[in-house]
């Protein structure tokens, strides 16, 4: 099996990735050294990254952490990254607030503690920005000059604008007939930007060929022959959470699943804290949101099953539409593992609840939001989630992204220019 | 004349407002106590914030900024706020990123170090959410109980999220035939938004009738009778650009020009932070950007002129497009004043511009950065900024919002999803 692609000369012993030591196989436990690959060769399983956290002090990386930058590389000595990575040109995503929406908890009934954490606020205005940021230092160490993915929306503004700050050529595959508007978001940072003839399924097939051919010699694929070292992108969000909570697991978390890797890296993220001693080790409970029309993990969940059945997807939620999610079965085993649950919500209650976000916080999410916060509002109402203890819910994107969704939301009234018509329309 | 208006009951010897401790007029120097009221009694000119600074020492009030919240709320201690302004609902906007800009840098020839402050960081994805800060504490503090403006665009998303969130009503009055893209981003916070039959001009009538009438009785509105709280806001552009360089000032800024405003209060933070010893006093010059087709301001300063004739704007930079600028004369005095000057770019020069940044930054600017960006170009051409000293760039939106001014931008490439296809377009 060719997993090992799109080889660069790096010499593995050369590459210095901080606290990563090795590929581990979350399946087998087979170990390879840290390069562009991302399956293992002993049973296809997916690789993770192992570290070597053992010379860290508690106190000392706690203080560390708190005197680092306003961003994720204060967390640099948790990632696969180089020591000095925030010397380095790169767009510095994260550090997002973490906003306590005491006005939504009001409306949902909940009185522990309800907070957003807010990932609008990155570079490009969604959570893609973490994950791309270590591809970026992991293309860096393997002398990667290409940064590539294929994607329908987020991920292609993500690669652009990262490869541009940090001198990359970007190469970005999507649906030659997808919307304008989105074309610009991608096109504007001047990298390659090459239309498909087909649909994403095409896009995705053509990618894999490219990663096997000489032709994507020297191309780093975001999430593909790079998607160890970005999925552990995710893992930031964890510990902003923690370290904004004063450096504490909140009850409960409503995370959105896409393909699951955001969710399973979450998890991850809470039990290293655990394990470094810079969170107390107690009970958390996360819950997977997803959108009815693309709900393959929530199905599952629902029905028991420890594999997950792909879908068609057909929502509104485009950022969250993946039919046949890779850790989805990861996904499953961490609901029922923490006490949670996955659930789904309609596009109407999607929008239902990003309306609902923006009326009361002031925070206009991406449909992906109001997936998680429609998904909390049921699990408050079916009692899977306790209103009486804190919950952190995340929106990872931005409403100005997903305009189409509440294209509905309008004037709420027209007048003419004169106090008459002002009084006639009973805005006073 | 009439500017005590949309009166409130407050008496203002209970108004909490910090270090303010009146309103003093920019002309005559006229003093007024803390209230809703904008415009000098005695001469008509503008009203601005009085403070006493008196009681601060400086290294003090340095630590107590660092230690502060990442937002504007750091420096409470020099805005018109209460002490505990950071425990109340806001949006929270500022601490944006200053941006390195070494690859624009080289582009461009700057050796003494090119900074892009980056305020598409903000809540609401503009510099506006700075300043209806502002004015919601003011509001607060006067008894409001309705947020209220005109706008056509980036204003009208920053009181409707920051009222959703303070727990304001909010009425914000729009042209009637606005693009639906700009109605939903100002409508998703689910307050009034009011189309009007008429301009923009027929807008700022009919509002300017209403805040005299009962009928506006309890209505802040942002831009208007609390103007001098709102205007202070921009300050904080100064204090983060000098902090982020280490308590600095830059040698050189170039800033929009919409009505001015902006520009005057950048200024009176620089003059604010020398007079406080948190930077040390040493010359500055401040330049101004406009578009060409909104430009009143450069062509006076360009003409030598003191007074500013109005224009009919016509432009794609929206944001800026303010015909007959109500701080013009200031800006030329700071211009002149400071060794800067005053450019303007065509909206050509706006796209070139938005894409230079684009490409090589992988920030993608509103028009309004566009035109500073463009402008700062230009001004280093002409040889009037100096590339050996230092350069801070603003950018004050988000290219989300703007997006039909580059709408050209597009497909690099269209292929087949073949290795054949992919290898004929020259693009391995």
């Amino acid at each position: 099996m060719a997993v090992q692609t799109a080889a660069t000369t790096t010499d593995p012993a050369t590459v210095d990735l901080g606290p990563a030591t090795a590929l581990s196989c979350r399946e087998c436990g087979h170990r390879v050294p840290l390069g562009p690959v991302f399956a293992c060769e002993e049973c296809f399983g997916p690789l993770e990254i192992a570290y070597d956290f053992s010379a860290y002090d508690t106190e000392e990386l706690r203080k560390r952490i708190e005197a680092g930058p306003a961003n994720i590389w204060r967390y640099a000595p948790l990632l696969p990254v180089p020591a000095d990575v925030a010397t380095k040109p790169n767009i510095n995503p994260g550090w997002t607030k973490l906003v306590q929406a005491d006005n939504l908890a009001r409306e949902l009934g909940v009185t522990g503690g309800l907070y957003v954490k807010d990932d609008s606020g990155n570079p490009t205005h969604s959570f893609k920005d973490r994950v791309v940021a270590q591809a970026v230092e992991a293309a860096r160490a393997f002398g990667y000059t290409t940064l590539s993915c294929s994607s329908t929306g987020n991920l292609a503004g993500a690669v652009g604008a990262a490869a541009a700050r940090a001198g990359f050529r970007s190469c970005v595959f999507i649906p030659h007939d997808l919307e304008q508007g989105k074309i610009v978001m991608a096109a504007i940072y001047g990298g390659e930007l090459v239309g498909i003839e087909g649909n994403y399924d095409d896009v995705n097939r053509f990618c894999s060929e490219l990663i096997g051919d000489s032709a994507g010699e020297g191309w780093g694929f975001v999430n593909v022959n790079l998607r160890p070292y970005y999925a552990e992108g995710s893992k930031t969000l964890a510990y902003e959470i923690c370290e904004q909570l004063g450096w504490r697991i909140p009850d409960q978390l409503v995370v959105p699943i896409a393909s699951g890797s955001q969710l399973t890296k979450i998890d991850k993220g809470l039990q290293e804290l655990i394990k470094l001693g810079l969170v107390e080790d107690r009970p958390y409970k996360i819950f997977g949101a997803q959108a009815e029309g693309c709900s393959p993990v929530s199905v599952a969940y629902k029905a028991g099953h420890d594999v997950v059945r792909p879908q068609k997807p057909n929502t509104i939620a485009k950022s969250l539409a993946i039919g046949n999610p890779a850790d989805g079965p990861y996904v499953l085993d961490i609901a029922r593992r923490t006490g949670g649950a996955v659930e789904d919500v309609t596009d109407e209650q999607v929008v239902d609840a990003i309306k609902l976000l923006a009326r009361t916080e002031g925070i206009f999410a991406e449909t992906a939001g109001g997936v998680t916060v429609g998904v909390t509002r049921k699990l408050i109402e079916n009692g899977q989630i306790d209103p009486s203890k804190s919950v952190v819910v995340l929106n990872t994107g931005d409403g100005l992204k997903t305009l189409d969704a509440v294209a509905g939301t309008g004037l709420t009234a027209t007048i003419r220019p004169t106090l008459d018509s002002f009084r006639e329309a009973g805005l006073a």
